[in-house]
């Protein structure tokens, strides 16, 4: 492992601009550095303190001069966030401040942390297993009810421990055909056996299954669901997006760092991110060239999982088809804006003549003048997003890393699976479970796990976490 | 006083965005209302907790939801920030999570804290003069050397104690007229005292003076040396600006929330800010409305400190001539830039033919192509500014309010020592030292403080200090 555990780093922890920041120093020499700066008025010392307190001084430079009035926490070893000694130095915001504060202790003998370093020690220390690591940088950029309840879940090990249930199974089967090869000659024992290990097999098949395609929720929650606008230009388009989008845009770009993908048009409904595609306006045309702009706009709902279709009169059952046609696979929501004198509030049975086969296209009366009717909207794009409700337990896959290494394992125990029905010998068997077994493991990680995935996680960390 | 002791105050005390972030609590109910959300994976209270001792655990809702996993520092009153008792939250930096565990303590109870009112409190309850409390603010905005350290001096003290030598002295001066009054009749004695009397007044005049003087110093520090840079269009006046800021704009904007003024083109050198001010080029012309916009630069020119006067060539005694009359107090660097060929290095001696009774023009010849020649205009830069080293140790007064109130002072003081030249009654003398020794203690502040100028203090302030 090229990881050098012998250093001590540090870095600032908070972001910078507040009234008051903090850094945080861990590794063997971390409170014997901060120590090395820190003036307390009573005249005691920071490598003399207990864990968990905290000290009121200066920090000074050689020269007597004072960086910073400051509190430090001292933190020891083992009963820190990275399992090592560690302070955390609680300064005055001021980046000028920080920087001399960085600089004394670097100059003490620090090295400043590389991004998501912290967390990889504790991972490394055995802290944290690598899928909880993850979830530490999931919780840093949640940004809603679900997202955050979803990296909480997973930092405080419920999917570690569905790992470990799935892990344990495995290995009771791998146990079992090892009995059986023990008892090889008895043929009538083999196929008792052969059946209590179908079961096994089944169950684990089912529960990694259903694992792998909670990353079809898990993954929508994180990036937002997809929603296309289209209608013709003048309908309001951009008048609805404005009013779906609130304040929240502002508030997402507010948070500097965490987010790691281009922002795009958001908004939170019901504690679900919905994210917005921007489209080209739709009209019809005998125009080649205008025909092969809604063409593309058209190729753009591909992304979309939600289409609002916005209209300024209610449609006819031919554009209804069409529209049908166009979003196959989509949930649609005809909006007939534009009706503020006369109309009848939302009927979730209300519905479009459609084309047979197709899902009902329902039907949502508003006015971008009246939010009451927004609410009716909202309601119908979160009732289409069919989301299941999360709470702090559920077990949602939302990393496509872990999702990568279930699919895997369901693979091999799928050919688990079939190998019994097909009367393979145990051997055999025991190979694809112990590939099963591996790919699980790579999610938790452990002494095994290469450093170029360990590298590919946490580059993608903040530095100071 | 309008000012509530009795509730509990909460507000983030660092910026969003950072893998973590401190949330402050601070009243008497702070431990209370922190508990009541705090779960300890070892069952243990903050409410038995002792002073400056951490806790991890997590933040829970009534619902048993966990807000996030943190850790909560107690400190409490007087030994707090505040002097009352006090949690500080450290949780995970996600905006959403703030805001989650920001709601639930005012569900408990807390009320959102004003900007500054954490500070405010510390001085109400005495922790803090009115200077020092004002000092934070300026730490946590500065930006530099300089700025760092005259706030650093204020908020130690050592400005407050200066007022409280200088207050002794003048209340030294009452007790002696009022000892002179109780004498009245002896003349012999009147006059011994007034030569005392005196010298006492004068020597407190004279360090009022000096230190109301240093706010040139201070100001000019803070605010950053305002140099304008003029020449013909074509010789490479942005050029030269671009080299002179470096990456140092970046990082000045970077500060978030504490730099109250719109951000200029400003630069570091040697500690100290200097801060451009944009003007038109200029070139001799007969164009009338041409001329216009070149009279409109030279009037610009009379915000600036220091003019750098760029040309191509060495200016001719007539343009010098010229150029000297238009910056008339002001300090000029002539630069020959694109002198990238053949050209002597600077020497301070090297000065322009100049006019009768003006300062002589140093002459630096420069080539952006080249930093070391850059080096040369920046020392030359930072000698024209003349501000003489800042020690943690000096009073200087960077505060308009306390130079007010010092000029104030001043005059009292004067008054004072007329009214002794000219045999004035005891009494009267009095009036101007009691008002001399008010005037003094607006800058620390006290009871007496009106809730206006707190108003005005602590509304400059961010929230969270």
């Amino acid at each position: 492992m090229a990881y050098l555990f012998d250093d001590t780093i540090c870095a600032l922890a908070t972001a910078t601009g507040g009234a008051m920041a903090t850094i945080r120093v861990s590794g063997s020499q971390a409170i014997t550095i901060t120590d090395a700066l820190f003036v307390s008025p009573t005249g005691h010392r920071l490598v003399d303190a207990r864990s968990h307190t905290a000290h009121y001084g200066t920090l000074q430079g050689d020269d007597g001069e004072v960086l910073d009035d400051v509190v430090v926490t001292v933190m020891r070893g083992p009963h820190s966030y990275t399992g090592e000694d560690t302070t955390e130095v609680s300064c005055h915001g001021s980046r000028y401040i920080i920087t001399l504060i960085l600089h004394a202790l670097i100059e003490k003998g620090c090295r400043q942390a590389l991004p998501g370093e912290f967390t990889q020690r504790a991972f490394l220390n055995g802290k944290l297993d690598l899928s909880q690591a993850e979830a530490v940088a999931d919780l840093i950029s949640a940004t809603n009810s679900a997202t955050h309840k979803m990296a909480l879940s997973q930092l405080r090990g419920n999917f570690s421990h569905e790992l470990g249930v799935l892990r344990d199974e495995l290995l009771r089967l791998t146990s079992l055909l090892e009995l059986e090869l023990d008892f090889s000659d008895h043929e009538d024992l083999e196929f008792a056996d052969r059946s209590e290990l179908m079961d096994i097999a089944q169950s684990t098949e089912q529960r990694i299954r259903q694992l792998a395609h909670s990353f079809e929720t898990g993954n929508a929650l994180r990036q937002g669901i997809a929603v296309a606008i289209i209608g013709k230009t003048n309908v309001g388009k951009s008048t609805l997006l404005n009013r779906l989008l609130h304040d929240d845009k502002a508030i997402v770009s507010d948070i500097h760092g965490t987010t790691r993908d281009v922002i795009e048009d958001t908004t939170q409904i019901h504690g679900i991110t919905f994210r917005f595609i921007d489209t080209a306006g739709i009209r019809a045309t005998t125009d080649t060239v205008e025909q092969l702009g809604i063409e593309r706009t058209y190729k753009k709902l591909d992304e979309a999982t939600i289409v609002l279709w916005l209209t300024d009169a209610p449609p006819s059952a031919e554009e209804a088809e069409e529209i049908a046609q166009r979003t196959e696979g989509k949930k649609v929501i005809a909006i007939v804006n534009k009706t503020d004198l006369a109309s009848a509030p939302y009927d979730p049975t209300t519905t479009l003549p459609h084309a047979e086969g197709q899902a009902p296209i329902p039907v949502v009366r508003i006015s971008a003048k009246h939010d009451t009717d927004l609410t009716v909207l909202e309601d119908a794009l979160y009732h289409a997003a069919d989301i299941p409700e999360v709470t702090q337990n559920d077990v949602i896959v939302t990393n496509a890393r872990h999702y990568e290494a279930l699919v895997n394992a369901h693979a091999d125990i799928e050919a688990v699976i079939n190998g019994l029905h097909n009367g393979l010998s145990g051997d055999l068997l025991s190979e694809d479970l112990r590939s099963a077994i591996n790919h699980l493991a790579t999610i938790v990680g452990g002494d095994i796990t290469p450093d170029e995935t360990l590298g590919n996680i946490f580059s993608h960390f903040c530095v100071g976490k």
